[in-house]
């Protein structure tokens, strides 16, 4: 049996559960954005929206009036989601379309005007359910819904640091993982193999239309120095064309620089943390890029306090950067810079807050993101980190644990 | 190193790209559809459907008119682009909101007549593209799409068999690898681990709203009596409520029937398989279930031939379970029945046909499909199997290369 392979003691049946005060709480901060929005109702599909307000990823559609009880229904399956969701009115379906039935016995009528998840429900759908509620006016959800969603409870937080402490362990197993002449794909599946055992879920959920959640990115020497579909600095070679990001089948060699995107997920919640490694060291241009990215990393979260918008904390990344001369390949070579250098994150990978141009709304005490100060140096290499922390009036606080250094295997 | 670690002989650039010739039939076939229904062009986003046509997934919108050269515009990477994709016409754009003005410079004006994936498009993405385009008449594209990419070319199915050799390879790894003890998560992701070393990209395309890919399901015992979100007879426990689906924290035991359905991809072609292990045997009563799956699987490929359509397969699927004595069982426990018995495969895990009541289109030469005949014996078992196939005039034909037996390990 490879190292590591010893079982974490997971108890054998999953018992994580939202607790109730958490989803009354969550449902009060719905209804209000509701009443404020001039909305009767939201009526919510996306398993993760449905997931934050009910506790139950099951196959189901949440109605979230702006007065009185939220209503599941559950299409399958019905004795999994009762025992997951603290819920009151838990209603079992055999068809969608028994829905307005139900809502008009329950509440007297159908919504007049009704928040619909516009960003991600399909045209298809969204015409279904349009003709079924015949709401006279439909308005898009989602953004209320986030912005509810970027911060965190207390509750939140422990689960974060608990993922945390999952994605610690991992680095450290690749720390100790890592040898010269394995591909970049085997080094990924063994960290993602080592974090499957500890509970990650092995696949992570992104928002975005057409937005794969890419398993580990390893992008060693050249690699590293990439673009590609991603909106990310860089991109990697992937396994393929049909899969082309991320790690791919590269030998990873003595004495390179070697950047690791690592995303792990327990119990919902996302870390997105990047550690560069190397065998044996590597070339002096490259560890004081990997220490100018650590230095950008310290500034930024230490800046990220209550009051400051993503759009501050974005020029002030670009300012510090120049300033350290790396101007040129901040965020990614000339022409291929990405235009945010760090994003929320929770039950997706990617979530609103964006520290990025334009986003001139203030961060929030407990709001939580990751942050990924990136050098690119086209067709060579990248240097980089990332971490994810909180925002508290000290400035961000560490959720993430592992150690911000570079790896020297 | 543990066993199974050497690394395939994989080129270290991926090497894989989609002939012109495949490209070009691809295309002329999408044209005469094109043509068939009216329209005077599709305009694609959704990545496995751009990809098919063009053969890259990078950034960008493809833009195929019924006569004329079809026209990709590419926001990210353009070089990356031009390497993979043999389309002539490889545009450059900084920006979408450019693409109506290249459009009217290269065809003189837009489409009146445009057909869109309105079954993946989210509503805002399909709100900007009807203001951005302003065609008279928008259609669903999106099955006559999926219609065409249902029939696989033989370069298509040389692709699915060599994401069957992979697969076949990885069965064989798990039959070697299964011991008591080890976690349902930990045998699916050392599994996962040594198939993404030879090539698997570690993560599946599906083309559901909300549908996710999750990674290799593993049911043991009790776990493959268990319903739950997924249209699938079992959904077993999952890692938490968050992602209640597939492999979980359950230990394996002895002398127990364990469901193992694996999708795994290469170069983009989905293999979707499944099989049953048990450590030292299991009871008569689960064997004599497994042999029943396998009957039902010989007798079902064996009819599919051109000209039988997927609701009269279904229809025989039932009738023969109930001739063998697992009426009760069959695709689901009592009141959890799922309705298909199998499923189209290739670019995506699943896509039409379906096998399944009401789906009265004849299968087609040359369709490759997955079958999975299950019985599910709730809150005890599951026994099944599941295999790729390809319809010939002779009935189908097996892709997949794994054993059709039991896996005693």
């Amino acid at each position: 049996m490879p190292e590591g392979i010893e079982n974490e003691d997971l108890p054998e049946e999953p018992s994580f559960r939202v607790p109730a005060v958490e989803i009354e709480d969550r449902l009060a901060r719905l209804q209000q954005a509701l009443g404020a929005e001039e909305l009767e109702a939201a009526f919510l599909v996306q398993t993760v929206d449905r997931f934050y307000f009910t506790g139950t990823a099951q196959d189901a559609f949440l109605f979230a009036p702006a007065q009185g009880p939220a209503l599941l229904f559950v299409r399958r399956h019905v004795p999994r989601a009762r025992e997951e969701s603290p819920l009151a009115e838990i209603v079992p379906i055999e068809s969608v379309r028994r829905i307005p039935e139900l809502l008009k016995k329950r509440f007297g009528r159908l919504p007049a005007r009704l928040g619909l998840e516009l960003d991600v429900l399909p045209v298809n759908d969204f015409r279904f359910f349009r003709d079924l509620l015949a709401p006279q006016d439909i308005r898009d959800i989602s953004p209320c819904i986030l912005r509810l969603r970027s911060r965190k409870s207390a509750w939140e937080i422990a689960q974060l640091e608990a993922t945390a402490e999952m994605s610690r362990r991992t680095f450290e197993f690749m720390r100790r993982f890592l040898a010269p002449g394995m591909t970049e794909m085997e080094f990924a599946a063994q960290a993602e193999a080592f974090s499957r055992r500890r509970g990650h879920a092995g696949v992570l959920r992104v928002r975005g239309f057409n937005a794969l959640g890419y398993p580990g990115h390893v992008l060693s020497g050249p690699n590293g120095g990439r673009p590609g579909l991603l909106d990310a600095p860089a991109t990697g070679s992937g396994t393929s064309c049909a899969f082309p990001a991320g790690a791919g089948p590269r030998r990873i060699r003595p004495h390179e620089p070697v950047l690791v995107d690592f995303g792990s997920v327990k119990n919902g919640y996302h870390l997105d943390e990047a550690r560069m490694f190397a065998v044996g060291g590597m070339p002096e241009e490259a560890m004081a890029a990997c220490r100018a990215a650590i230095a950008l990393h310290d500034r930024l979260i230490a800046a990220a306090r209550p009051g400051v918008t993503g759009a501050a904390l974005f020029e002030q990344a670009v300012t510090f950067a120049a300033a350290l001369g790396y101007e040129e390949s901040f965020l990614g070579p000339p022409g291929h810079k990405v235009r945010f250098v760090g994003h929320g994150i929770g039950l997706e990978l990617v979530e609103p807050p964006f520290l990025a141009r334009g986003h001139e709304t203030p961060l929030e005490e407990d709001m939580v993101l990751a942050l990924e100060p990136k050098f690119v140096f086209a067709g060579r290499f990248a240097a980089g980190v990332e971490s994810v922390f909180r925002v508290t009036p000290e400035g961000g606080r560490l959720l993430s644990r592992v150690p911000v250094e570079v790896f020297v295997c």
